[in-house]
């Protein structure tokens, strides 16, 4: 009889252990002050007490696709294998783009519309599989009648089960090709001693300018710290920046307000004002359409 | 001997699991620039480290009863049976308003000053009964000196002991009569072919203009999807805004930047213009004194 | 058999109670609009799973580490003996400032530069013991290469690794001396009748002026509620406001848009308008150079 009691312990317990394993990670353009966010973690809590959920950001320029790819690309690879990310930034919510989950080879999944969102996470950390969401079968009970609230009531809602273990990806629906929506931009590059490529994003909070440069590209153009380089910032076909700068390891090397390089977080090329906001004093944007030049002077 | 052990184990782990059910979801007009949020959350981890704590919205405008009462209401029902919410928004702390918790019929427990935070959601979901919390019993040890922050004294550590087990719902205080304070404003109504309605709230990051105008209702006047809809806005008796707009299943129907109604992600009539801010262009805000009028072209 | 199986689910669920007690508070100043806080995030759950993560804020003005220092003074104490902070405003980064963990003599452990933003919780907690974090154990593997995000790989990873029990504090790193960098502020004192104390922070979302003279302190001074008290505050040498106003116990007591003294949710004299903001009406600061001086009038 306590043999019976204890294995019934064990079995509950079992569950809880396995159930923990549960990460979710929301990001959105919703921003936090209605209730819609809070929403998304009930349903998630209804699915599964255990669960742990984080938010990515919420602050996503609203119908800005391009910085949810980025900020998705940005974090995904420090979280451990099998979190299961869900992105909402949906201009075409109700138009004909497909609501899929996409694995990486690195184990993580990726619940989002694919609209571009998964442009660079899908490159960078490759296409394992991508399977459309079915939502006959996927989608909070008693939804049916909204037509609007697809975050919460489909991706949402497959992503904590996922997350949860209640599906598993192959219960998501069916597979498609293993390939997502890209949005167009200017690949790193290295041609005659001259370095391209796209200012992804700024370091908002700082101002920085963060580039998709990798370091590695710039030690094969010869470049290294203690360098002065010409850099040449364009938006689309209008030059908005040109200066020499230092390339130097940390902020302290130059004197508070003078312009540098360095390597960012990232280990990517980026070009800040010591103790300033170099994006708004040159006016520099991001996305896809802003190309950055780099050569050694 | 083993065997002793073995029920020490399993006495901790019982302890453990049930303790686990309790989740606390906090709303608060504090912002989240200071540590005010955060101590709350201390408390709450004092009072059991296996609570789950999470955030509603912090961004309350200040003093704001009724946009509190509308959070509340738009998040709850998407929350477990169980759950504990918190709601600080207190213009009148240290006066006479009573601190009281509120369980609804759908299983809800909503900690709060009884000053109209409560409008909604006792409306929607029901009232099972109201008490009272008694401070002699329910409120953080070492705080007595302290008059002003009964939102981490008194509700936060009351909603936290209620949400870990540590109290039952019968000892947060005696039981008071089921009603609570409402704040009056337009039931949504259906007279001669018209419909009238509150604004309650607007869906700021997209400037949408949400009403408590429920689909069932606009079934009932025999609006369907396709028709043209005659609406007007008031403040108080100040008309603000007179159009004719599509009534739309997604935004995808219209072009961009055009006017159009549609159902919500909580079922009610909503205002919009397609990737554009219908509230700004309009000057449309919300709260119990804003009125809107519905009616089939 | 069975036996065995039971007792490797008993010592996985006995790893699992032991790492549940961990508790990570996470502050900064990169604000939530990219995925930084995230990345944090996303380290502590690779560094266990298990970990409880909260936010203190992300709002700290980039750079101020008076700030800092005072929102970890305001909630620390209110966490239970055993939580670990982390703390990354750090505008010396890459220079030669100290990396530690500071234990207090209340159990509380804070892992941050050596800046100054130690200087409030070693003052009023005590310190117990000071060790500098030795980064060639305590660095995310695979980070060597980065030279900037010093609060992923090096302060998260070793607070996430503290609050898991993966490491104990004496494997931070070597110990130092019991002190840390202090930035100097008038301390409150009662001298002839007036006190001086400090502006050490606003309530910003309300605009109340908030200072570092204890209820205590004015008991002293012989000032009872009901009193008027004379106020006069200082930026550096130059007075901002002068006035004198009645020392209340709630804002109830005082009509709608008038100022007033009262005792805060931490014990302290504070200044506001009633259902106004003080601050800006008056353009009143806070930070080490904000002085402020009371007697009764």
């Amino acid at each position: 009889m306590k043999i019976r009691l204890l294995f019934t312990y064990l079995f509950f317990i079992s569950l809880h252990v396995s159930a923990q394993k549960g990460i979710l990670v929301i990001q959105t353009d919703f921003g936090q002050k209605d209730a819609a966010v809070a929403t998304m973690k009930g349903v998630a809590m209804q699915v599964s007490a255990q669960l742990r959920v984080f938010d990515l950001t919420h602050e996503i320029p609203p119908f800005n696709i391009w910085e949810a790819a980025y900020r998705l690309e940005q974090t995904a690879k420090y979280w451990p294998a099998g979190t299961v990310f869900v992105s909402v930034v949906d201009p075409g919510v109700g138009s004909e783009r497909k609501s899929v989950v996409l694995k990486t080879k690195s184990g993580h999944y990726f619940v989002s519309p694919d609209n571009g969102t998964l442009t660079l996470v899908s490159q960078t950390l490759g296409i394992a599989a991508v399977r459309e969401i079915d939502e006959k079968v996927n989608r909070l009970k008693g939804s049916a009648d909204s037509y609007t609230f697809h975050g919460r009531d489909v991706y949402d809602y497959t992503g904590a089960r996922l997350a949860a273990g209640v599906i598993k990806f192959e219960q998501v629906g069916k597979r498609l090709p293993d390939s997502v929506m890209r949005i167009p931009f200017q690949q790193p590059e290295l041609l005659h001693g001259v370095i391209n490529g796209n200012i992804p994003v700024l370091d908002i909070q700082y101002g920085n300018v963060w580039t998709n440069i990798p370091e590695k590209l710039l030690k094969e153009a010869g470049v290294h710290f203690g360098d002065m380089l010409k850099v040449t910032i364009w938006e689309d076909q209008t030059p908005v920046y040109r200066g020499i700068l230092p390339f130097v390891k940390t902020f302290a090397e130059v004197a508070p307000q003078k312009e540098m390089c360095y390597v960012n977080s990232l280990l990517n090329l980026s070009i800040a004002i010591n103790l300033g906001n170099f994006a708004n004093q040159h006016h520099v944007g991001s996305g896809p359409e802003w190309r950055i030049e780099v050569m050694k002077n």
